[in-house]
């Protein structure tokens, strides 16, 4: 009996016409890294789990798709643990790899098993599918692919500014209007030092980042919730209060800050980011959002999340600087700075809001209908020469009746159809029926490319 | 503790210079695929285990990496079975999916699952890595990268003869010497007919195949080692003996297989598709051999292989017809013929002969040397205005030492360097050096953007 074919559920077949819209995306950012001097790397699919495990916390761990030993892999498991049906255990007895899950810890891998043959700064980009076992939802799949981009060994802030003109300059090429928020890990902890609560950096961002959706009454009880006394509750009330322009928010923020470093070191870093951006004079606006945070624990410095302004759909673009990204596999002190571009997310905008050029496309643009073996036979050699004057060219492949041919043209989109019957090959011509316009000719080889070229 | 990193067995990072010589393959076969109508699909990673299972017999079953189901995986899987040790059955009860193995698979899958929404004959292509659990080995990897290209929903010789062209154009393009092996498992058929073990089709075949190595007589030792009659053996005499051109194998051939049905209408395809080939006057040698088998045992009319000429490395290329790849899945007499490009075998070729044209780089072109804040500053513009006009241009992020910073353009292979410094500044010029010619200048922007484009 046939099987009823099916794939494993969040993931994704591609048609032709999803991966050509989807390359266009990919060749755009691709493109625009390139310009920056930014060079692709790939990793393996599947890494070491102990590379994998303990980088995204206890949840992530669970959430990696492991590889199952091959062989007689239960021979190397623990009888008591199988009896007891302790899964969480036996799994690591009897799996040794999982795939990979993001592309920041593999290039924090590669970064430290090849040092010895990288020029730092080393700036790559690097373009893969990553695979997590999340409940598959609505926009949210267990393969999808990120574009993620870094710097690392250097702690200059132009590569901060550089990533955010590198964000201005893709979502310019492919036509979405975004802003980009800016904040700063150093920032958020002299907050936290200041109100005297500096090991709860991140329950206080936390409870900041609810305050457009929930309002300050509630923000404040959540702090309370949380165990925060009512005196650095008091202390944060200026800081939520912060607003106007990128540059009053910052003085601001100097004041409440003066007493704590790492703080003004912050405030420091995103004036001299801002400054650039603003004297570049981009496309997109760049704010300061106190209330940005980001999960991973990992950034040190400037972190940055990237909202389309014209679909809701949460951050497609985000990143940070993080200063010891490489300490777990050995290599200390090298810092560096990244963003990762939401490549199914932005997809998913630009089929929403329809941006595609209409160029966008890879299809046929010229099809011999094919009368038999004869009329093939010529076909073969006129469509050779098609192809070398750059026209995407087919021979039906099969004497089918005419209508199927035609129809076929029709329903790939193909513009022109070249038609040799008997006459045709008598008077060495081709019959060109241009699909759009309705009208036909026959004519020589040599007029036909032209008139093919000159249509498309 | 730091973790010494390392990637699991026959895997591999890919570093810049190897990603952008091996998009340069890449591109180069996708840029011959799509002059001939064909377009990209992508499959998930994962697939159902029973898509995959019982598709590349025992051994291949044996190969799949098996993804380990996530959470409780032990709840489902049978006591009884754990604690004997039986990996083999426990693993259909621990583990629902695995890695894709090839790309014939997934595409038969695909075209059933998605057969409504296919214009047929179906041209698609595929790129995309595939895993097996190989021992590893010089040149044979665990994950490595298949070029499908396949028509589906069409028997016309035709897409043999595109087939063929299409190798050609690729190797042409690559500049690599290679020859078309050619043979049709119909003849092969009629071969095993004719001599009365109509069933011994793949043990005569391989015993045929060694010809070359081990010379006639050792051949015919093993057809009867393994069970042929000696009427059979003599009856294959006049066909291990068959030599000269194309034609004339397959006219003596014609002769020998008179009586069967099935061996004529091999002979006959094949004839029709060098007639094809040689009238368009390819640069490739195409050969019959019928010496040529394929293990896989779903082709059922034409198969090729692809030799390099300069390089000992076995096919790297290979293909062929089937009538019924799609039928598992449940939809029938629907042919297909196709062929897949070995990637990582073309590399080793493309590697060891070095016919990587010169201009395959992605490299930066121009860098500008930091002094400073107000230096990069002016910097940041002038690099802006480079890109715009093509130039791939890094500014070096850090106000380093002079030398350190030529240091790492040199590193990169990078040809221009710009300067900033104060007088420059001042004058709104910038020094521009060519590191190959050793030469400098200083210029104004609008003449150190012409040097630096007309020297690349």
């Amino acid at each position: 009996m046939a099987q009823k074919p099916s794939i494993p559920k969040g993931t994704r077949d591609f048609s032709p016409l999803e991966m050509v819209r989807r390359n266009y995306i990919f060749d755009t950012i691709k493109g625009v890294f390139r310009m920056y001097g930014y060079m692709p790397i790939e990793t393996p699919a599947m890494e070491n789990l102990d590379t994998l495990l303990g980088k995204y916390g206890e949840e992530g761990d669970k959430l990696l798709f492991k590889i199952l030993n091959s062989g007689d892999f239960l021979s190397k498991a623990d009888k008591a643990l199988l009896e007891a049906g302790d899964s969480g255990r036996v799994t690591g007895q009897i799996s040794e790899k999982g795939l990979r899950y993001d592309l920041t810890v593999p290039f924090a891998r590669f970064v430290v098993q090849h040092q010895n043959d990288l020029t730092f700064p080393f700036k790559r980009y690097q373009i893969q599918p990553v695979w997590r076992a999340d409940r598959p939802q609505k926009g949210r799949y267990r393969e999808f692919f990120q574009c993620d981009v870094d710097v690392i060994g250097s702690d200059g802030l132009l590569n901060e500014v550089e990533l955010i003109q590198i964000v201005d300059e893709v979502y310019r090429q492919l036509n979405i209007r975004v802003v980009v928020k800016l904040n700063n890990r150093k920032v958020l902890a002299g907050i936290a030092e200041i109100i005297g609560e500096p090991n709860r950096m991140v329950d206080i961002t936390v409870a900041i980042d609810k305050l457009e959706k929930i309002g300050l009454q509630k923000v404040n009880q959540e702090l309370e919730d949380k165990g925060l006394s009512n005196e650095a509750i008091s202390k944060l009330q200026p800081i939520l209060a912060l607003s106007g322009d990128n540059f009053s928010k910052l003085n601001a923020l100097s004041s409440v800050l003066a007493y704590s470093e790492v703080g003004l070191k912050g405030v420091d870093e995103l004036k001299i980011v801002l400054n650039h951006t603003k004297s570049l004079g981009l496309n997109t606006p760049v704010e300061v959002d106190l209330t940005l945070a980001r999960g991973l624990n990992y950034y040190t410095g400037a972190i940055f999340e990237v909202k389309a302004l014209d679909v809701e759909i949460g951050s497609i673009t985000g990143g940070g600087r993080y200063d010891d990204l490489t300490g777990i596999f050995g290599l200390k002190n090298v810092s560096g700075v990244g963003i990762s571009f939401g490549a199914d997310r932005i997809f998913d905008v630009m089929n929403q809001l329809d941006l595609y050029p209409t160029d966008v496309t890879a299809a046929t643009q010229l099809l011999f209908v094919n009368f038999g073996e004869k009329e093939a036979a010529f076909a073969l050699k006129i469509a050779n020469t098609m192809r070398k004057n750059g026209i995407r060219t087919e021979i039906y492949p099969d004497g089918a009746k005419m209508k199927k041919q035609m129809n076929y043209a029709d329903k790939k989109g193909i513009r022109f159809v070249a038609i040799i019957g008997e006459s045709e090959l008598n008077s060495n011509q081709i019959t060109i029926k241009d699909m759009n316009a309705g009208t036909q000719e026959t004519l020589s080889v040599e007029n036909a490319i032209q008139t093919v070229v000159s249509g498309l």
